[in-house]
């Protein structure tokens, strides 16, 4: 049985040890990398180099950027009383999206998660403490994913919280909007149910 | 609203224009790569630039190799007489992982397609022609996509082959093994009852 040639081989290999991304989808991205000219395939390698020296953490609230501190940290017109909790940088992101939100983020790097060795120690959570206790926060809004870890994470750092006096909310879990009531899981419905509200 | 840092975003546009794989899917690859160390970055780059150099079309087969003619070609235990026409490199890789065929190989380069402006003259026929009219050739396996364009070409490739009179077959259309005939379409269930075989 012939196998694929070896630094095609390589390459699949390097985009399956990518979190998220199993053997068929390397194999897919890897074959149409280089399906691209040799030209495309230099720009895709320096872009990657690029991408990971330029893309750096704020060093107040842990998103991504290019410049420390980030453009939100540092938006004047943005309500730097509200501070939203995300897992990671992306959430940011998604949440930016919404044109919801004009407060500020926190990045906590993780969520609580014993099973695989992620304690306290290993988020970001001194250093949201320290804006906590700092004058003029209002709310810190949870917005972290509505799983076991998740909310296991949220509890921790609401307790966490309570000694610095600041109202600590979380996102609603319910029916997406736009969903189907009958495809809900029993969960996401009980939940919806449970917290219902006045209309 | 507050975007992605322009390394990254400019990464992800990168990502996004390989086809199939659209802005969700390109964003997460992106992420994934720069919460990789520089090193890691430097390889993956690396590495791409190296399987784009390395990996070249076989002369006789047209498939993905680095030394040419490719090891399928010149392997002298294989059945020289059998050749199997495939639409990309990739797909010998997924016939070959079947164990089920010992013979040789001829990668078209494409369908017919003329909507998208791919005529006969895009596809590798002559060399297949050349393969048909010289010695020895006792069939050719036509193992094109089950698809509007898939059986478009295979007609298309079995009347060229016709002059030079040599057996041409195609892969079988009918239930996936282990499916289930419920979840079958209709134009699958249609075919496996038209091409039903004698037990």
């Amino acid at each position: 049985m012939a196998s694929l040639p070896p630094a095609l081989e390589r390459l699949i290999a390097l985009f399956s040890r990518l979190p998220g991304i199993g053997r068929k989808s390397a194999t897919r991205i890897a074959l149409r990398l280089i399906d691209s000219s040799e030209a495309e395939c230099r720009e895709f390698a320096r872009a990657i180099v690029d991408a990971r020296e330029r893309t750096k953490s704020c060093s107040i609230c842990g998103g991504l950027t290019e410049d420390d501190p980030c453009s939100i940290c540092t938006d004047a017109r943005r309500d730097a009383s509200l501070v939203c909790v995300v897992e990671r940088g992306s959430d940011i992101f998604a949440l930016e999206r919404t044109g919801r939100f004009r407060g500020r983020y926190h990045v906590l790097g993780g969520l609580l998660s014993p099973l695989d060795g992620v304690g306290p120690e290993d988020l970001r959570l001194n250093a949201l403490l320290d804006r906590a206790r700092g004058s003029g926060l209002s709310e810190i809004i949870l917005a972290l994913n509505p799983t076991a870890e998740g909310e296991a994470t949220s509890l921790y750092v609401a307790k966490l919280l309570t000694p610095a006096g600041v109202r600590v909310t979380k996102l609603a879990s319910g029916l997406p909007v736009g969903g189907d009531l009958e495809l809900a899981d029993e969960l996401t419905l009980g939940t919806a149910l449970e917290e219902r509200r006045e209309l």
